[in-house]
């Protein structure tokens, strides 16, 4: 599929992405996870398609999902924009650096949901390697970091 | 797929819905298009997964994308939350009264965004046949009709 030039320097990311990750946050038990990501180009649209789900590692327990759409602008700025079944919505300014993109978002959140207010995500590829890390405002806590997981490219 | 109790009520919206619309709004020439959108149940989750895709009409032009997730509560309380590709996303509060679903929602922008402060979407599913409405507060103008389709299950 052509890129649109808009989002050409972001190609390292497109394909199926599968690993493990690790949850720790001061108001749960740590927890390890199985994930899957796939980045996708739009029709030749200056966006790249985000989906993401993970299990309970060792299990077929679906725990997290979220999808949104990472914009890019020909240039080292990016955004990131997500929605999560958990009432969650966030909106992020990033910037890439060669094959790593950093991310600092706002949250907003249903009346239902558990309170989100900020996330700070980092993405690093190496390869067929994707490393993230991500930091979360939540609940009353202050930003700190909440993942960390390690996948690999199985497809694109 | 076991539908998890609190969605129970919205299986009526799962399935591949085809059709077409019209968009309207004071800021840019009305404009028709054709439309897939599709409702999924999460694995024994209390949401339905949600994408939705355009077309210009009669082309294989792609315009809009969007997607997100319509939480239930086995009550006529439902959320939703969207993220779209335009930098966009919105969280909504809505009810459900039958097969009528109404959403009120507050949107927040990338940076970079065409700004858009709010939504209120409707959407009425009569057997295999889903009409929507949707109105929108954006770019400076007050809340007003945008879009209205009619969708026909193709699957599901």
């Amino acid at each position: 599929m052509q890129l649109h030039p808009d989002v050409g320097a972001l190609g390292f990311l497109i394909g199926t992405w599968r690993g493990t990750g690790t949850g720790v946050y001061p108001t749960i038990s740590p927890f390890e996870y199985t994930e899957e990501i796939t980045f996708t180009p739009g029709p030749n649209k200056p966006f790249l398609a985000y989906t993401q789900r993970t299990w309970r590692a060792g299990t077929d327990e679906a725990l997290h999902s979220e999808s949104g759409y990472l914009r890019g602008f020909g240039s080292e700025r990016v955004e990131l924009v997500i929605a999560q079944p958990t009432g969650i919505v966030e909106v992020h300014t990033g910037v890439l650096a060669a094959t790593r993109l950093t991310f600092n978002g706002v949250a907003i959140t249903t009346p239902a949901a558990r309170q989100v207010s900020a996330t700070e995500r980092e993405i690093i590829v190496t390869g067929d390697r994707l490393d993230y890390r991500l930091a979360m405002e939540a609940v009353g806590q202050p930003l700190q970091h909440h993942l960390a997981a390690t996948l690999t490219r199985v497809e694109g």
